[in-house]
């Protein structure tokens, strides 16, 4: 049988336009991998009549209903109120879940005393239900069912609302996903989402299982493949030789399957390998650092940078010469190349990564146009340097030029050609 | 007379999750601001059948009724047959719309002769309406009023439905439009949701006009008031006592009004000041110098950084003592000062900061707890160093750990206690 969800954001900042509904559009896509299919959204501020009719609504079209939001401790919190009295049911106090948010209040508030009172109404849970522990922030959700429809309540925060749904809230609709769906994300980066769709367009219209969908990310391109099959093993054969398929025509571009990030499949090369790498950070200012140890466990491999902002940090700090500052400008091949080689000397770590560019909104001071941008590794032997023209705005080419200094450092320690 | 309006974005792509529903986010801010209500957020497919349940559902709720989205040449673009169909108009064919769209297709395509018959679709309209020439794509858009109900119909694509919604819905919606929507946004640092909602729950329930809002943000408060006035000038009469209160009970910790961000705020009071900074940071590991430099303009006061992950980079790089790292550990009051001192001299920039704790997920090698982090600030004179408890995963801390860290900063340049 398939299913139908409806998705019920709660919250008046949503019908203000201070924030976007991005919850609905990480479990819609959820869902439909799921084989659960999503009919409606709807947003409703944080007032009990209007949440009521739009729940009465909901469950005369859908035997799913999600909610997103009202969870936390204040008074504006009515998600899970209103939802009980929809469905006949009592809010009772969850000993467990009020004895994970003191341990949570006193890790944060550890000479505070008390928990606030307030915070205990989100201990209050619909009797009966199966109830979602949080472990991304304090307000637990729950699932229920009555009368073949059933209820999940999660959190509003998307940083919550995700891990809750993919950790919690499929095991609890496990039973309505018959057939097991299976999904590989093969990751490319050096070529755009719509040079990548143009090579498949034809190809992808033609697949059915597994299917074939390319996700623009930024700066990046993932391609996701997902079958269904009546095991799991059954439908990783399936994928099998799509994704060799797509190996031989993106070669060199895909950086990895089921991996997070560039940064993280450089950071297990380098583990792999027993390197360390330092960086030399201008334009994007601490970007690349932060992205790498944004990792657990970055330390084992990456020793440190530094952010030479000014020109004059460029000099002191990393001894880049001045007559190539002056001659050249703090954009340029020759000061990428002084910087990694700089910073490499300066940590002595086996390899070092430099970026230097223009991220706008202005043009530098030399004229250099907004987006140009110098990368560059240094190791044992000869430092390459690679330039780039990047377009659109500061976050954007920031972004890319660290993605393009990790991809230096991922191309270097697999062997591959600088590209 | 106060308009109430419903968002209907209709899509099978954002019930598939492919795009988030920001003309929803962007008109619902515009219609605030009209001082027009939004009561309700529908998102539903390219479904004949479920269109016209969720206009009809609408139309008893709302006196606006804005659909998003479905005004394209292909067949599943079917927003004016069912709109049309729902409030008893014929479509008729718009001849003007119809050689705007030649031009405009011309233009596009000079080489590739008539446009193809399905682009004609778009230029029927309902009979009577006022239709919304697009000046910033293909499809037109139009208004129309039956029996007190108003409907709008703007394209989808984010860049054509903000402008047209400016620059066509707002004139057709003139006479609507009395009265003035106002809000200020006061952000603090330094107090929790929980704690802030307790202090000014009583008081918010009473408040009426200007009303009270709070939203948690990551390690951060927001406070919104927002006024309804017949004037600009009046909404923001109404607010001033309310935000005076406001300053009298929070005080210090009031970062900034309309401000878009603590790091923002530093970087405007460096530059007002003439003074330069720079940073050292161990588990942020960039991301402070990555937030002030995100800013356009950072580099008037940004001079740059040093990422000393590991303790032989605060050594060799910060000059930090070995008998300090040796005796206190890399996690220590007199290394945090150490760092900032250090990184100070490195630079030569006014005022430096430094960041040294546990981010996690494991404690450190001296047995230092996840979430311990001393911040610290140095300057002419004394050096004074911070220490934070931090909750939560890797992320939060670290961007806590800025936070801290920022806020000495603002704090000084502020001439305010240290806290």
């Amino acid at each position: 049988m398939v299913h139908t969800a409806e998705l019920i954001a709660v919250g008046t900042e949503l019908l203000l336009g201070n924030i976007a509904n991005t919850d609905a559009q990480i479990l819609s896509k959820e869902l439909s991998a799921l084989g659960i299919n999503v009919f409606h959204h709807s947003v409703v501020g944080d007032n009990p009549q209007r949440l009521r009719e739009v729940v009465e609504t909901a469950r005369g079209r859908a035997d799913l209903i999600i909610t997103t939001g009202g969870l936390g401790p204040t008074c504006d919190d009515l998600t899970k109120n209103v939802l009980a009295e929809c469905f006949g049911k009592k809010l009772v106090f969850n000993r467990e879940a009020a004895l994970r948010m003191e341990a949570y209040f006193k890790k944060l508030h550890p000479d505070s005393g008390k928990m606030t009172e307030n915070n205990y109404q989100q201990a209050y849970l619909p009797e009966g239900c199966v109830p979602f522990q949080n472990d991304w922030g304090t307000a637990p959700g729950c699932g229920f069912e009555v009368n073949g429809v059933r209820v999940v309540m999660l959190p509003g925060p998307p940083s919550e609302c995700a891990p809750m749904f993919r950790e919690r809230a499929v095991p609890f609709l496990q039973d309505w996903t018959d057939g097991v769906i299976a999904s590989r994300t093969l990751r490319i980066f050096g070529m755009g989402e719509s040079a990548v769709e143009a090579q498949l367009r034809e190809h992808m219209n033609a697949m059915k299982n597994p299917t074939l969908a390319p996700y623009a990310k930024e700066g990046e391109v993932e391609l996701r493949l997902t079958a269904k099959a009546d095991s799991e093993e059954a439908a990783q054969a399936l994928m099998a030789p799509a994704e060799a398929a797509l190996r031989r025509r993106f070669g060199q571009l895909i950086y990895g399957v089921d991996v997070p990030s560039l940064e993280s499949v450089c950071l297990e090369l380098l583990k792999e390998r027993s390197l360390t790498v330092s960086v030399a950070e201008s334009c994007t200012g601490g970007l690349l650092a932060q992205r790498l140890t944004d990792l657990p466990g970055a330390s084992a491999a990456f020793k440190g940078g530094v952010v030479s902002y000014w020109s004059q940090v460029k000099h002191d700090v990393l001894n880049v010469p001045n007559d190539l500052l002056f001659q050249y400008g703090a954009v340029s091949e020759p000061v990428a190349r002084a910087m990694a080689e700089g910073v490499r000397t300066l940590t002595g770590s086996d390899l070092a990564l430099a970026v230097t560019g223009v991220a706008g909104p202005d043009p530098d001071d030399r004229g250099n146009p907004v987006g140009l941008v110098y990368v560059s590794i240094a190791g044992q032997g000869e430092t390459f340097v690679r330039v780039i023209h990047a377009a659109g705005p500061r976050a954007r080419i920031r972004h890319l030029a660290a993605n393009h200094a990790l991809d230096l450092l991922r191309r270097r320690l697999s062997g591959l050609e600088m590209g």
